[in-house]
């Protein structure tokens, strides 16, 4: 039921304190009226991404979470090391909210004909601050879920689909044919699964376990190595002969396995080459790390020629490449296909409160596969 | 003296042989007569530069080195291990000439007008196969030097000249205002100091010895660290400050040293942000590794944001890139500054037979900064 505003809500706040302290707490903030071309949503849905959780945990060792308050209003606090301290000094002392990304209806809006068009509707917003009971943004901000669309069904129609057709978009920019994948049976793994048996582009799935290869060859996977099997080196070569995937997109980012793809891409590139090349094959390959799941160093030994890149990846500087219009486009394509391709799951639905519940975090913050949980900042509260 | 042809030449030889051995040695080949836009040059000056060693050693493992045959025609044999048999199985069987560029005396000349324009000119080649008495090479491949420039003087116009105005020129081409050079005591380094003096760019020197400090002060660099220093973060820190330098090259390519290098850039760059970025700087850092003079793996831990990339880079791709004609106006700087910009200096300088004597193998052998080796193929045949 689309109740009217209350004039104030809740939202959810992250702050580290200068003593080396995380505070996760819910502030009491009053939802503001609506400039001519805003509007007031009522968030209903709001992912908990990986993305989310260097912001929210600042960097505090979680297995020194503390719960104080009352279970509406409750408070955890964290231990943070000096040296994350150090690396945060930009944020020390700031109260800040957390969620990139969610949907609801749009329960006010401001005078504009623009604005004025999305009242009743269920749109899906990218703009930080979704743990949020209401969410004041701009008209624009706004993409209008199609009719029948739910809010839990919209909560993800940024963050992982725009990053799967980014890891695409790069693919084509960059002029390779195939992509390789890594952590491939999280949410956003199975997308691209999806996305590149929609769009016929041919993918290397790597994961580490024999029940996440059964999951993606289940919906349609073509090519799963299991980086824990011993013939892994071997698979993962004839998976790139088979599909000529030259960039990967690294979620892990530590340890060797960005190198061993590298290295797999040059053995495959000189299963083609017809005469001896001293510096290597000239096929260029390149890893894209997106993800920190591993926080060992990276290693790697270079047993790769020289044409070879490995770099940072991000979705904004992507976005900002392609430009305004192209990236509405892929907006528009995630609205229609988001009961499909861009389908995504959530092991369980939680209020804000909930969400501060010690036994939760505990679940959610280890961002293992299939442990993905949705914020419903008004549950409870309508 | 410009002797005239004598129909035969020597012609050093690399062979690696199934059983994993090399086997370096002079051949006995034939002059070939010159097509109507070809000449033949008496090649009087060649280096033996880091980049020429892969090609000659073909990673064989020379403290097992061997001579056996006369002084005048030594035959070098060294054991080559399963695993690098299996890197080099493109080359295996193939006897190879070596020896990258080189300078000297045009004693014949094709039927072309610009074949025979060159004739008694003292031109640099880069072509492959220069540790040979004769060459035969395309006209246009030869680059005249100025008059009273002797081969000795001209012998390096390519590899380091055009790696140095590579590195400058793929700065510009991305964006970056000043550079980080490793390594920076070689040849190649002083040519990168004076070249960046010549054209007002800042740079930013690594050694690891005092002395190299000492070095690269007196010959007029403002910024050197000493990576063994335990100030050594520190210093490159504020030098990455002052220059503003973004993009590195990396001669070494093992170990920690271009994950340092991004570290650190990432602290310079946050020095003058205004706000807490949660991904790190958007300043995008890059390292490409040129060299691998340090043979263990490439390790770091990723404390730079995600605005960064690491890369192997090759002058070849760097000249296909820019164009012929951009090319062309670079050798041509190069022939005009190659007393000065651009001047290389040798310890010692061999026949080829001396080349393959093993005490000077084990000098040249060792790629370190202050022992490099000319070869005039022609001493002591002329």
């Amino acid at each position: 039921m689309a109740s009217t505003r209350t004039g104030m809500g809740l939202q959810l706040r992250s702050l580290l304190k200068k003593e080396g302290m995380l505070e996760l707490s819910l502030a009491s903030i009053a939802t503001p009226q609506p400039e001519a071309d805003e509007v007031i949503v009522r968030i209903e849905a709001a992912p908990l991404n990986p993305s989310d959780m260097g912001l929210l945990f600042g960097g505090a060792d979680m297995t020194t979470a503390e719960a104080s308050g009352t279970a509406e209003s409750s408070v955890v606090t964290a231990k943070v090391s000096p040296p994350v301290m150090t690396a945060m000094a930009g944020r020390v002392g700031q109260s800040l909210p957390v969620g990139n990304e969610g949907a609801g209806v749009v329960i006010e809006a401001g005078t504009s004909p623009e604005a004025k068009a999305l009242l009743g509707k269920t749109v899906a917003v990218f703009g930080g601050a979704m743990y949020s009971q209401y969410r004041c943004v701009g008209a624009a901000q706004c993409l209008v879920l199609p009719p029948a669309t739910t809010p839990a069904e919209g909560a993800s129609c940024f963050v992982n689909p725009l990053t799967v057709l980014g890891m695409v978009g790069t693919m084509r920019l960059e002029g390779h044919k195939a992509l390789v994948h890594t952590a491939a049976a999280s949410n956003l793994g199975q997308m691209l699964v999806r996305l590149c048996a929609e769009d016929g582009i041919g993918l290397v799935n790597i994961v580490r376990k024999q029940e996440h290869v059964d999951l993606l060859k289940k919906i349609g996977a073509t090519h799963v190595c299991n980086s824990t099997a011993p013939t892994f080196m071997q698979d993962l070569i004839e998976a790139l002969v088979a599909t000529g995937a030259t960039l990967a997109f690294d979620a892990t980012g530590g340890g060797r396995l960005a190198g061993q793809i590298l290295t797999a891409g040059e053995v495959a590139a000189n299963r083609t080459a017809k005469e001896y090349s001293r510096y290597g094959s000239t096929v260029h390959k390149q890893v894209y790390i997106y993800g920190g799941l591993d926080r060992s160093p990276t290693e790697f030994n270079r047993a790769f020629g020289m044409a070879w890149g490995i770099g940072g990846w991000l979705l904004m500087p992507f976005m900002e490449k392609i430009g305004a219009e192209a990236t509405q486009q892929l907006r528009e394509r995630v609205a229609a296909e988001i009961k499909t391709t861009f389908a995504s799951s959530y092991t369980r639905e939680v209020s804000l409160a909930e969400a501060l519940q010690l036994k939760e975090i505990a679940v959610y913050g280890k961002q293992a596969t299939g442990e993905k949980y949705l914020i419903d900042p008004n549950k409870g509260l309508g």
